[in-house]
């Protein structure tokens, strides 16, 4: 049965999402939902957040099938990815065909191969907003954790279009943040590079303390650059794990460049001969980077544009668009976006 | 010529301090000093910060010579290392015995070793307050910088115990901060556990994206974590690189280590057999960690006593204290101290 979900032409007053996980983001996105004026309607896997979760407006049901069969326009998975499998097997044969699938996960390859795998690939588009913070769960959760945050968008082949334009509208209209376009394996690299492998890192810095004979005397010393470097090592660590398992390779492939960076700086350090310029190399490589930070921090205003993309190849284009450095803050029209931009390369 | 400096007994109402370098450490502890009402006098290799160095009541001098003869009880060295040793050559010649030499730096070993070279070894205590940001300068520098700030107070064989009372009551009665007492060398290896090694992580980071195909696309992306653990290389990477080189063989094994410990996470994401029980282990290695931080964060009381130390083996004692967790609050005495503690191995 093939229905035409009309993304452009959604009223979005009407909006009605459905939020399977009151975690910390399936919370934050529910509260912003619910504040935005949104029918929302949530369930978790035990009950516990539902007085705190009704009292902010949001309307929990009993069972992840009755969230699956009330006909909500867009039903975001919320969970680890390692829950969303079994999920995926329950909500498959209640799902109407008018409701789109999304998921807020940090690693898109696998989730879209599950839901692949349980007949539901034509009716999904990926998305992942990028916010977060050391705690868990609905009691850490709020609607502010989202301002200001950009959403990844992802596609593959497949992706209908009119239901990616109904995210888009969701995303900057509904929820007032932006997003990119992404393909699933660019999306899982880039997540990889800012997010997944820096959390190895930080856990491996603190692990090193643990071990450290110096242990009590490093912590005490410890002050703004470590306690930001390792903040997300407090992270619950299940859920670190959970996410670099899920993100094999890229994240297996990150850890061993920055290893490799680590020992060319040790060797550097040890070569009394060679020091100087090779490491003013290195400490001096990121200036541009350096200087794109400090354009937003004096902030700088963004430049701004309109995208306009063919129905042949929308896909390609919002890539190149993110490449360019890119985000999207309004749909305009069926093939038209608003999108602001600032370089790293600048 | 033989003076004592009785630091036990110094009307610290009286007190008279010396700032040589007005950047963001020197700025701030001189700003602190004189909100204190410490007479405070400075200098800086140029003089653009005076004006405002003034409106902050500190009295700015013309030369290091005008510094180094004012007869201050103590003149901290406020400047990069590599300036200091011509700065030592310059003083030296001026400074009266009953003035103890003083510096922030972070790295300690070379610095005590100019100290000594210089001839000024016996009125030397070595001192760095942990505090710090990615600005630099006198415009950057404010007294809160050093708010609730733990210092280390070094020390090596020779080192005067009424000098080194005389730090440990300014630091505590007329900063208001905390202090640990560690030798040289257990101080540069903590210093770099914690410090030194994390910025050339960080700094490894940002060039891993700068590098990256997906440098604008990652850059969109990243979020809290990535900012947190980058915020350190946005500092001025020529100071960095100097701290580094400071502190060579210890921050090169500590990075060699961080290689090693990342190399052992890529062997297991590459290795489909091998997954679970060691990543488990990995990411739950450092939970005493995360159990102290959590205590810090649920505001748990510390722990307090006094701690009393010996004339023979004062500085052993005060190590053992630093190594159990322990930071002095206050002078109580001659050889008597008031500690708190918190345990990262509770």
């Amino acid at each position: 049965m093939e229905v035409i979900v009309d993304g452009l032409n959604k009223d979005l007053s009407t909006l009605s999402v459905g939020i399977a996980g009151l975690g910390l983001i399936g919370g934050s996105l529910a509260r912003r939902f619910a504040q935005a004026g949104v029918r929302t309607l949530a369930w978790n896997h035990h009950d516990t957040p539902y007085a705190d979760a009704r009292a902010a407006g949001i309307e929990c049901v009993d069972s992840l099938e009755d969230l699956a069969m009330s006909g909500v326009d867009v039903l975001f998975l919320c969970t680890p990815l390692r829950a969303m499998e079994d999920m995926l097997d329950v909500i498959a044969p209640h799902i109407p065909p008018a409701t789109t699938l999304s998921d807020v996960g940090s690693v898109k390859t696998r989730v879209h191969d599950a839901v692949v795998a349980a007949g539901l690939g034509r009716q999904y588009v990926g998305a992942h907003p990028m916010a977060g913070s050391e705690f868990s769960g609905f009691q850490s959760s709020s609607a502010a954790l989202l301002d200001s945050a950009l959403w990844a968008i992802t596609f593959d082949d497949t992706t209908d279009y009119l239901r990616y334009l109904l995210m888009a509208r969701i995303i900057t209209d509904t929820l007032g943040n932006t997003f990119i376009g992404l393909d699933n394996a660019t999306h899982d690299a880039a997540a990889a590079t800012i997010s997944h492998m820096p959390h190895v890192v930080a856990t491996a810095m603190v692990n090193l303390l643990q071990d450290s004979p110096e242990c009590n005397v490093a912590a005490a010393l410890s002050a703004g650059s470590w306690r930001d470097m390792t903040r997300v090592a407090l992270t619950d660590p299940d859920r670190t794990q959970a996410m670099v398992e899920e993100n094999p390779a890229n994240v297996a492939a990150l850890v061993r460049e920055m290893a490799q960076r680590l020992t060319d700086v040790a060797d550097l350090l040890d070569d009394p001969d060679n020091h100087g310029l090779e490491l003013t190399g290195f400490f001096r490589k990121a200036d541009p980077y350096r200087r794109f930070k400090q354009a937003q921090r004096d902030g700088r205003p963004m430049d701004s544009d309109e995208l306009t993309v063919t129905s042949r190849s929308w896909r390609h284009e919002l890539v190149e668009s993110a490449r360019r450095g890119e985000r999207i803050t309004r749909v305009r029209g069926i093939r038209a976006f608003d999108v602001q931009w600032q370089h790293v390369d600048d």
